[in-house]
């Protein structure tokens, strides 16, 4: 018998799909993109996929080796193997993706979202081994949310929990693009920062180094790069972040009493930047009964590797 | 070889003790009570529920047919079987009860909150079994909650996991007697609508049924009873209080995604009263995935047996 000693793992994201073979270590043996932009057609997508994966699997061993295949996908479901009405993909409404990429390679498939996968890669390589209840945070984009209680993540009824970017921060707040007001992530993603920043220039009078870009172009890198100079108004608009944070925090920290809070995505480049107030206010907004024992951490994945790694963790739990 | 078909439950309140030797389809056979306040020495309280509970026991099979011992007491830890520093308890610090009910019985004990225990009991003889995934919510003096996720209750790596109670519903709003500020509890409690009912009687000069109590004398069920004559100013009092609910309800939906929310306590002897707010402010906020899918219901345990059922639940998980 041969010891199925690898997984795949793929990340489907609106520009660019990403895959590999990894190994029960966590190392990328070998891997390979397409462009997902570039097939609105789902079929020809599967052909494309199938071919370039299918190369590298002959090169390392043959699908013999392979134990299972983890896809991460915006609105992956757990429960279902479909995705379901993704915004950024060019695929209408409900996709199987693990019924067709199980019957192409003939080995078992799981899908799920990109932040439950990161939590997962996490939970398998990263900040979360050895943790049994611990959260995910990404910070990107928007903010997505991965949650593992007693070791496992949690799906929830329909296969939709975590959706914790969009409670509410401030009631009737920001417009989110879900729809509904005053979510978190209008505030503490790398959007709601150049928000912020937005709001913060257009507010004051304050002088800024931010104030020599045109408001429609500023980035959060934009505000990063400020605020690393000692720019005052660019440090403030990383304080509010954290704090909206660390406030948002405490919540979930009430709802699951997690060993860690695990950061990941664009935003945690700033450091202690974002990490020293979102911990201040945290702490400030914790019941006395868990105050001085939920951490904070970065991701431990590196960023080019984490949602390929965190997507075939999930194959390593499949039957 | 005896089959072990009964359990025992025990719910620790700062008034009450009550206890009761339960069977599978959750009868309560036998019960009995001490007084919690009694007893400001921990000892003479052992010895006083051991000498009730064992008479109990003697007269009903004898210990050799019970499988456990399940208690639920304010601040009651599974992990460590403590309950500790518990506000309303005449007992100061850490007291181990699993340990020393263990000990005088010989049988297993679990400890938990009287709120997890009642998601227990939900989950095994209530409107929450067959469900894996659901939130518990006690409106009572306070708000208390059990959430259950993958047919597993949600303790977080402390063991005091959900404590949705304290919440944030307001920033900086009603303090709370936690020590934080706007905590759910201070909203959505029936001290929480005794004290939105002084609110607003102070803040307009609306007529009302409620302005012949004095203000400081009046509770949740004078609110109620305002309520059903018609007054104007109560329904607008269970409509806030339904709201506030609704809107922190959609936040745990984005956590968990559960079938459905359970409530119990005395709050819901107003029924559609608070139930259609909740109903309507929870859909308003509820992200578009979870739309019309997350049920609101009552619990279907009796007020008087619903602490020793939930309580002895948790004996049949016991090893």
């Amino acid at each position: 018998m041969i010891n199925k000693q690898n997984v795949l793992g793929m990340d489907i994201g609106g520009t660019n799909t990403v895959f590999g073979i990894v190994d029960a270590r966590g190392t990328i043996i070998a891997s390979g993109s397409v462009k997902t932009a570039k097939y609105p057609n789902f079929d020809d997508y599967v052909d494309s996929v199938y071919e370039s994966l299918n190369a590298l699997i002959n090169k390392n061993g043959g699908i013999e080796t392979i134990k299972g295949f983890g896809i991460g996908a915006p609105n992956g479901n757990y429960y279902t193997g479909e995705i379901a009405f993704a915004p950024n993909l060019p695929w209408k409404g409900r996709i199987p993706l693990a019924d067709i990429f199980s019957k192409k390679f003939g080995i078992p498939v799981g899908v799920t979202n990109d932040a439950n996968a990161a939590a997962i890669g996490e939970m398998t390589y990263g900040a979360g081994r050895g943790m049994k209840d611990f959260i995910m945070i990404t910070l990107g984009t928007g903010v997505g949310s991965g949650i593992v209680c007693n070791g496992q993540l949690v799906y929830g009824h329909d296969g939709f929990a975590g959706e914790l970017g969009h409670t509410v921060s401030k009631r009737n707040g920001r417009l989110c693009g879900c729809g509904k007001s005053g979510c978190l992530e209008t505030y503490a993603s790398a959007t709601g920062v150049a928000r912020t920043a937005k709001e913060m220039l257009e507010l004051t009078k304050e002088n800024s180094l931010l104030r020599s870009i045109p408001l429609e172009d500023i980035t959060s890198k934009d505000v990063f790069d400020a605020a690393i100079q000692g720019d005052k108004l660019a440090l403030n608009i990383f304080e509010f972040t954290g704090k909206t944070l660390g406030e948002a925090f405490a919540d979930f920290v009430a709802f699951s009493s997690p060993e860690a809070i695990i950061l990941f995505g664009g935003l945690t480049k700033a450091g202690p930047l974002i990490l020293d107030p979102i911990k201040e206010h945290m702490e400030k907004n914790l019941l006395p009964i868990f105050k001085n024992k939920v951490k904070v951490l970065f991701s431990e994945m590196k960023d080019t590797d984490a949602a390929v790694l965190g997507a075939s963790a999930l194959a390593w739990e499949l039957k």
